[in-house]
């Protein structure tokens, strides 16, 4: 099964995660924890080429090759063989988050920018996407709460642009409604962990009766 | 006017080039001669992890997606600016290149890999490519007795794999002849360097009659 997880810095999604993986993993699911962009020596190349806050010229479809390459990459070294061996893999981003600040937020089009992205998928689609879904101030003040870690060249962007962002991948949910499960990420973090791990759990449990 | 420079390593352009692009100075053009992959800042560092020789593990639709993104950011940091100017923009390696290497020799498909870059250059195509066609065998004695010049990732493939190289250059030339004119690269430099310049200026009488 091949698990992303999608939404704005300050989601808290990935400290959600960890609760549920801890139990997945007490379960006897062997689990492979990953993120985008990055992953593979290859892709984290690629990463800090994207994320360098003095690389201010980057050319917005620039940035979405980018991240489909590293996207490939990481799939081709990482998430591939991982799913081959029958584990669960799940991924801190993925494809909507291109959809949502590429081809949302900054104006490329989200058709556009799948287009790039299915050559470097060959199709591959998540069996579950989780949303974490927050009001954009709210997760920005949570970055900013949060002094250990550093601000990236996205977190600078307007707030006009992360509500772009919110807006485009609500609007993912709508039209991939098989894998999309939206997460209320403004509760606290306890809950939306448990939220997160029933939610993995149900679809475990419907991909077993096909 | 936008003139590319395509060929195997080994045909000579860069250097035939110099001599033609002395002659169109001395002549009073306004030339701005530059290379793929690279040619800025970002383009540099996206070109760094192609090239790099450590990088054994990259697939070839990442390989592909990197040179789209490379391509875009110097069209949009150094080419269309310097076209804007009404210069004559010299490229050593555009489109064409990814087309012959990663979508014919590396199988990926001539179109798919033509989808990539569309999105890349928003279609734009050079008024003029100079193919400089040579035998393989012959290109990669040349690159071993340049002792200057190092041994990068692509010179070491196969010698098959340049084959193919060559024959889609030359099926690209087939399919858009209006811009493509092939130069046989097997002649002394300076033969080449005075064929290169007639066809350039023949090219710029032509545009100026339009």
């Amino acid at each position: 099964m091949f698990i992303t997880l999608e939404g704005p810095e300050g989601s808290g999604k990935t400290s959600a995660t960890k609760f549920a993986v801890s139990k997945l993993k007490e379960m006897g699911y062997e689990i492979v924890e990953t993120r985008e962009p990055g992953g593979t020596p290859i892709a984290e190349q690629i990463r800090n080429i994207i994320l360098d806050k003095n690389n201010k010229a980057m050319d917005a479809r620039t940035e979405a090759l980018l991240y489909a390459a590293s996207r490939r990459q990481h799939l081709v070294e990482k998430v591939w063989p991982s799913l081959k061996m029958g584990k669960i893999v799940i991924c801190d981003r993925f494809l909507d988050s291109s959809l949502a600040y590429q081809g949302g937020a900054r104006g490329l089009g989200i058709d556009n920018v799948l287009n790039i992205n299915l050559f470097a998928t060959e199709s591959t689609w998540p069996d579950l996407t989780l949303l974490f879904d927050i009001e954009p101030e709210l997760g920005l003040a949570r970055i900013q709460a949060n002094s250990n870690r550093e601000v990236n060249r996205l977190d600078l962007e307007s707030l006009k642009f992360h509500h772009k962002v919110r807006s485009t991948f609500l609007e993912l949910a709508k039209r991939f409604p098989e894998r999309f499960v939206i997460i209320d990420a403004s509760k606290s973090q306890q809950e939306v962990g448990e939220m997160v791990l029933k939610v993995i759990l149900d679809k475990l449990c419907k991909l077993k009766n096909i």
